[in-house]
């Protein structure tokens, strides 16, 4: 019935995240709450580790982007599942380190890394840095060398791909703050300064071709444009690559009309594609990265909220208003995203009722979801956001100066917080 | 030249900020780098404060919408300027009472406060909560009355103005999640249940039309409907209030091309329309609050970055990547506002070219401005974007796990940190 299998009903007809009562949740840790079911995090894992092993090989590597959902467990989790993750800043890679993470399963992202923290990633041995721009190259060239190292890195390319998704988070086309463009000679150039240099080891290159993206065509399309450069580097400098990064962007269903291909079809899909082109291209087969971020903890997670009053506007709308809002999930605000809403106190009774979810914010776009049907609900009941496992609790912020959400996660009916909730005190702490 | 006038530029050619020196600055406390300029906040209350002794006798109160920019020091100078605050949950009321300011002349806003935050509001005498609805009424009735107290209040009325601006910061019409609607009787139903509480002293009436208004003719408009409202309220029940609260929403300039009244011409055509009126209207003169926000800190504000590198997309476009981005103001993101950049490095030249800027944020849509004009950059120069006062530090988040800027205060040349830089043990403390 509902979007999402890591949820269910029990017999008080409250909703269940995997078998925890949301009602007992919410009375235990409080709203709003981030919940997780830590076996649907482990078994999407799975489902990619399970695809490379049955379609490739098991040549390759899948890296959790961690951006989705960063914590120091959720790396525990992928350090135990042995996947590696990506990081996208000194503080993301600070906590992976901090919890013992692997530093060569660590894939260092983004489009104007710090000096500050290219030495934190050369001097940890980060396995992979992904260098977006020359400027970036050089200065990566120069921090290895002071230190006394050899940087892995990967070169970020723009395949020129467009995957047809939102403007937002659309990245593989030319237009793009990320990585180099193909399409102008930049690519070649960037990879021929990279194996001339002596302080950094290229790996490999690496593209992203967008965001929540429900086809397979164009990661096929973007595979066999890679493909095709890493034929003309092996023609113009003799030079071949043992790995190939592809990156992230598989979709996730937030309603129940997104459709998208399992995630194994991806991986079948994408094998032939890269074992077929680099046979037909005289080039080694590559070992492959792929970074699943929203594919692993999406449908993972569940907010909860509790009704603090019910505004029916006769002729307008109801609005309903919950105790958290776009502090803890900003993406209606900034995206105007869907979401399925569920009263947890009567999961199981019709949603018959089409309501405005408005968050507690002063600010008249603090919404979660306009004109959602939901249950009847009044001031006290239990709202439960469903699929808001990547991108809510790592983009929170304190506005309103409102303390961000515990998150708990729950395994086999147990709960246990993860994050702590946070408290005045900490808000104010760095005031003077 | 530029947007605002508490910058400047010095003998280097450098940017300065109330006499500092912008590149100064950024070495000494690094960047991103929140900077304000403390004369300039200070000069835009008592504009605010003259007028209402100018054009109202004195008969009014100016309160700080603190939400546009919250923490210690910016009570404790609204206490020395001795006006009132606006709060809008239990942090921004923590924050204020832990420098103490006197709770008297706090105003508690808020659509859906919680039972804690009333109960911590009531609990130190907060003068004015402004109930947004029934159930928050009745909640707060018996709240005072378990503790012994009663609890000052007023009721916000949509007054049914629509101040014609963005969607999201459009609150005076019928459409909102705030307040109660005139037109359906619901708020003439409110004020004879409050009227007819124990534990509740309305002292009178509240209204807020919207945000980064540039007229003032739906202000009069809006104060008109409210008068209106006080006769009706006045012939029904024999009530008379001796305040109203006209909220906030006065436009600021971000471009030269905005163009607003100036903030004495508000007060002076609100105050005749409230004078002509309720002498007209038979009712009591009410002393006045007035709510400005944006308005006394947007464009105190500027926020300095580094450059990290300038992407230059032959045909396309140039990104310039700064070390901030949509975590320190998300505004961009949000809203698509604009913003006026310089190059704090040679602020006088020509702003010759035209440039996309970014944050360093792994998202497409991590952009501070489009198309802007500013100086020819390259990496390692410092871009101050102006007019970052209000919303900026405000709605921060550690998105990608980057650290919250320093906030530092200028006056007369002299720099002092009010707001400690994150720290990743900071971003880490509630990791489990």
């Amino acid at each position: 019935m509902l979007v999402t299998k890591c949820v269910s009903t029990n017999l008080k007809g409250h909703l269940t995240i995997e078998g925890a009562d949301a009602i007992e949740l919410a009375e235990r840790f409080g709203t709003p709450l981030y919940v997780y079911s830590e076996s649907k995090i482990r078994q999407k894992i799975r489902e990619f580790i399970l695809s490379v092993n049955k379609y490739y090989n098991g040549n390759g590597m899948v890296v959790y982007a961690s951006k989705a959902f960063s914590c120091k467990e959720m790396y525990r989790i992928c350090m135990q599942e042995n996947i590696g993750i990506d990081v996208v800043s000194g503080g993301e890679l600070y906590t992976a380190l901090s919890v013992g993470f692997p530093a060569e399963k660590i894939v260092f992202h983004g489009n104007n890394k710090t000096r500050q923290e290219l030495v934190q990633a050369v001097e940890n041995g980060v396995g992979r840095i992904i260098v977006d721009n020359l400027t970036e190259l050089k200065l990566l060239d120069s921090i290895a060398k002071e230190l006394g190292k050899v940087a892995g890195i990967m070169l970020r390319i723009k395949p020129g791909v467009d995957a047809h998704t939102h403007d937002f988070i659309k990245t593989g086309q030319i237009d793009s703050k990320f990585g180099f463009a193909l399409e102008t000679g930049e690519a070649m150039k960037a990879v021929k300064t990279a194996i001339a240099m002596d302080n950094v080891n290229l790996r490999g290159l690496h593209c992203h071709i967008g965001s929540q993206i429900f086809d397979v065509d164009p990661f096929e399309l973007a595979a066999k444009v890679m493909l095709e450069f890493y034929r003309d580097i092996k023609l113009e400098t003799g030079k071949e690559f043992d790995e190939l990064n592809l990156g992230g962007g598989f979709g996730i269903k937030y309603l129940k009309s997104d459709s998208h291909q399992p995630y194994g079809e991806y991986m079948k899909n994408v094998a032939a594609v890269v074992n077929t082109f680099s046979h037909e291209l005289g080039i080694k087969t590559p070992f492959i990265l792929i970074e699943p971020g929203r594919s692993i903890v999406g449908v993972a997670g569940v907010t909860l909220y509790t009704v603090g009053n019910v505004k029916d506007i006769p002729d307008v709308r109801t609005y309903v208003s919950v105790d958290g809002g776009m502090t803890d999930n900003p993406r209606y605000a900034l995206y105007k995203s869907d979401y399925e809403i569920v009263c947890a106190d009567r999961a199981e009774e019709d949603r018959s009722e089409t309501v405005t979810v408005a968050g507690k914010c002063c600010e008249s776009g603090d919404l979660i979801q306009e004109n959602t049907k939901i249950q009847p609900v009044k001031a006290g009941d239990t709202l439960a956001v469903l699929s808001t496992g990547a991108y809510n609790y790592s983009m929170a912020s304190n506005y309103n100066r409102i303390p961000r959400p515990a998150v708990v996660m729950v395994k086999d009916g147990e709960a246990r917080v993860v994050v702590k909730r946070e408290t005045y005190e900490q808000i104010t702490a760095n005031d003077l």
